[in-house]
């Protein structure tokens, strides 16, 4: 490999690590050129590399530092959802965004999934196609009831990582994480029974708490550190809440990593109140940070937590592998998991296990989590460049959406019709909610086309936004 | 092609269309010889291969004769299940069965998969693969929330050879059947509804109906005919049921054929009770009879029948890509559907909409029809030879199972232990009902290894029940 982007690997390496802390300066050119037996311009080239990744900044006669995140703009305020258990609605605005818009698109900043060009997920394709040439038969039969065995093994393997000791046999395979998310509300709760959910929070799961008959209590959360414990606490005095449903590590649609104690108090909460906590880590692979954070069921001492995760966000959904690590729940989530649809498609499971074996899964992530991460700068940068006075936003420590809350005259719904107009799709924020609320919010994605395109967009829809105001 | 198979070719037509009817004398080889300008070894040869197929018989001195299936064993009596609706149980039988024996096995009896062997099968591994191959960008990405809209045409177009008229537009693609079962009852019926059900009837639709928190009211079925008329009025009258589910086109367990006048009487019958029917029609693509059998759903003119169906059975499981075709419940379904496991997979449906189009569907199910009808008449035999007086056996006209009773004294699920220590797996009836009925019975498919292996499992298994006789 050429010196210069070698070097840039390695330093990338131990930012990425934490052996750098954003803000932190950088060893001088000279120094790193001593310490590494190299040139001052392989250095020179090794650090404009890291700074066009949008990774370090350089500061005028002072260096280079480990880039941070500036809250140029206002995170948003804690929410404020009402404190009673309600019917989720909404459907028909899901419904609309799941079914797309027909025409010419400019820039589709609605929905949420993964870069799926990238160059490191060609061998995992190509091992598909080759099982599907070779093992055809395989593909044809009903496989194990609880997934492949081998997949269930590298699971295992994965969630070492995120902090859990978990056998190949404390998994079971679904169709993605929606039937995850799914199969375990119907495991824990029946029949008008009350889930505890952030606000906002994920559609997919409003949804199911809908058609499982159930009803949500959206907790007030916070844009940093997520859901609030003590109104947590305040919910468990006064409702009968069943389960706690949370996506703590890179939230949808808010991309906050829940700080570790937090997530410990959670589920201490839990165990108290002796309900159970169903984890949406879907997205935490895709954390920016690495190690990846730990998830709740790290802490789970007695089987309360069932971790719901999928390769949709950190692979692609197309494959439609899931799994659940259910604890105490297994045999009730495993018959549930089969009634819903009998069991997995064995090639994509092949496939996938494979390539997590052969640590092609480990490469894919470290270069979308460089890429995600100089997507979201980018993304904020034209936020705050194109967007009224007034506007708040989250701030993603991974994934590739985030959470805007335009000032309370805004409309969203109002703004994605006007927007849709130009080929601009947007997903309005009441849906994140049970009730409509969040109506001046919206998500955006940060990956769908280039740079320059989304910079466009997002010019496009400050300046509706201005002739709205006047 | 060479002559004599060209000539048999077309008499086998004949014969499936049912210019012949079984028990018909064919014409005399020197008049078929004549008819056709072939020689008369041409005639016998084209006769000696559809003797071999079973589909003729020579009677000595008589000539040759459209093959009929003598009935020399009795077949079940109409059963007779507890008249009130009940919580299934039997998850646990089902598990057994489904998570299969460990060990070496000499003939498994209990599964119900269809032959995935068959050249027939070739062109639509190869176009799947080439689609995994070149079209993988597809693959990964969520596809359209009702399904391709190219599969949705083609099951348009399969809707109409069982006498419905669906546009693409009315179809749900799903994860299989289970799913589409599963969706549907969720669809049609809330916590504590009774849903009336054939008896023995399809266990994956009992545990559905158990994880749907509703009761099963099983309706006593008979042998020849299915669900009693007369009976699921009395039920009606007696009980609030929200809907009727059957697999009323090659029964499960039972491969019977509802007569058309008897399909269209239960229509009518829902229609006055004003209940939904959920149509299984998983196994109606492989009914003997050619053109295949009409649905309920045909009749349907208020959108009130939910067919349901799969390639899982006329194709491969592994495939999971089953439909509903929702009626009047299109909305709920496309809801409860989206919530359970998101979009379906697309490279597997957009393989599956080309085979039928280009014909391989047809040609495929012409191949299986004649296997599995030579198949059935050959385990019919083995099971009169081999098992004890007053056993009774279902005669199916179509598919791949029957369903034996066993005289009373015998219980089938020890039966099955015994059977294990000698390789061969059982699946005993028990779990074919809500509660436990049906002891003595058994599920039997007849395709699974060659014919003389099943007939010296058979063999064993009369020594078994011989032996516990005495």
């Amino acid at each position: 490999m050429i010196r210069y982007l070698h070097l840039a690997g390695r330093l990338k390496e131990h930012i990425q690590m934490g052996h750098f802390a954003p803000g932190d300066k950088l060893p001088s050119v000279r120094q790193l050129a001593a310490e590494h037996g190299v040139s001052l311009s392989t250095v020179q080239e090794a650090y404009r590399v890291l700074e066009q990744e949008g990774l370090i900044e350089a500061r005028a006669r002072s260096g280079y530092f480990v880039a941070q995140l500036r809250e140029r703009i206002a995170r948003p305020a804690e929410s404020q959802p009402p404190q009673r258990p309600m019917d989720v609605s909404l459907w028909e605005d899901v419904l609309d965004m799941l079914t797309g818009y027909g025409g010419e698109t400019f820039c589709e900043f609605q929905y949420a999934m993964p870069i799926m060009t990238a160059p490191t997920l060609k061998p995992l394709l190509k091992s598909l196609y080759e099982l599907n040439r070779h093992r055809a038969q395989d593909g044809m039969s009903y496989g194990n009831i609880q997934g492949d065995l081998g997949l269930r093994e590298q699971l295992s393997r994965l969630a070492a990582g995120a902090g859990s000791h978990l056998e190949a046999g404390d998994f079971v395979v679904t169709s993605g994480c929606q039937e995850a998310l799914s199969v375990c509300l119907r495991s824990v709760a029946e029949n008008g029974d009350v889930i505890a959910v952030e606000s906002p929070g994920f559609y997919g799961a409003m949804q199911a708490i809908k058609a499982a008959n159930l009803k949500a209590l959206e907790i007030p959360t916070d844009s940093v550190a997520g859901m609030s414990i003590e109104a947590l606490k305040l919910a468990l005095d006064q409702w009968p809440v069943k389960a706690i449903l949370v996506t703590p590590t890179v939230n949808n649609p808010q991309g906050y990593v829940m700080p570790l104690a937090k997530k410990q108090a959670l589920y201490q909460l839990a165990q108290e109140y002796d309900v159970a906590i169903i984890e949406d880590d879907i997205y935490g692979d895709i954390a920016f940070d690495y190690p990846r954070p730990k998830t709740i069921k790290s802490f789970d001492t007695d089987g309360r937590v069932l971790l719901c995760s999928s390769f949709s966000k950190s692979l692609a959904p197309g494959f439609r592998v899931g799994w659940i690590a259910p604890g105490r729940y297994r045999d009730k989530v495993l018959h549930i998991k089969y009634v819903s649809s009998s069991m997995c498609p064995t090639l994509p499971q092949l496939a996938i296990a494979s390539f997590i074996r052969q640590g092609g899964y480990e490469r894919h992530l470290r270069a979308m989590r460089v890429l995600y991460r100089k997507a979201r700068d980018g993304m904020l940068k034209g936020i705050e460049a194109c967007f009224p006075e007034g506007t708040r936003v989250s701030y993603p420590e991974g994934g590739f959406v985030l959470w805007v809350a335009l000032p309370d005259r805004f409309d969203a719904t109002r703004l994605a019709e006007q927007a849709k107009q130009q080929g601009i799709i947007l997903a309005p924020g009441q849906m994140f909610s049970a009730t409509g609320k969040y109506r001046n919010c919206l998500r955006f994605n940060y990956i769908d086309r280039d740079p320059d395109t989304r910079l466009a967009a997002l010019k496009t829809l400050g300046n509706m936004m201005s002739a709205n105001d006047t």
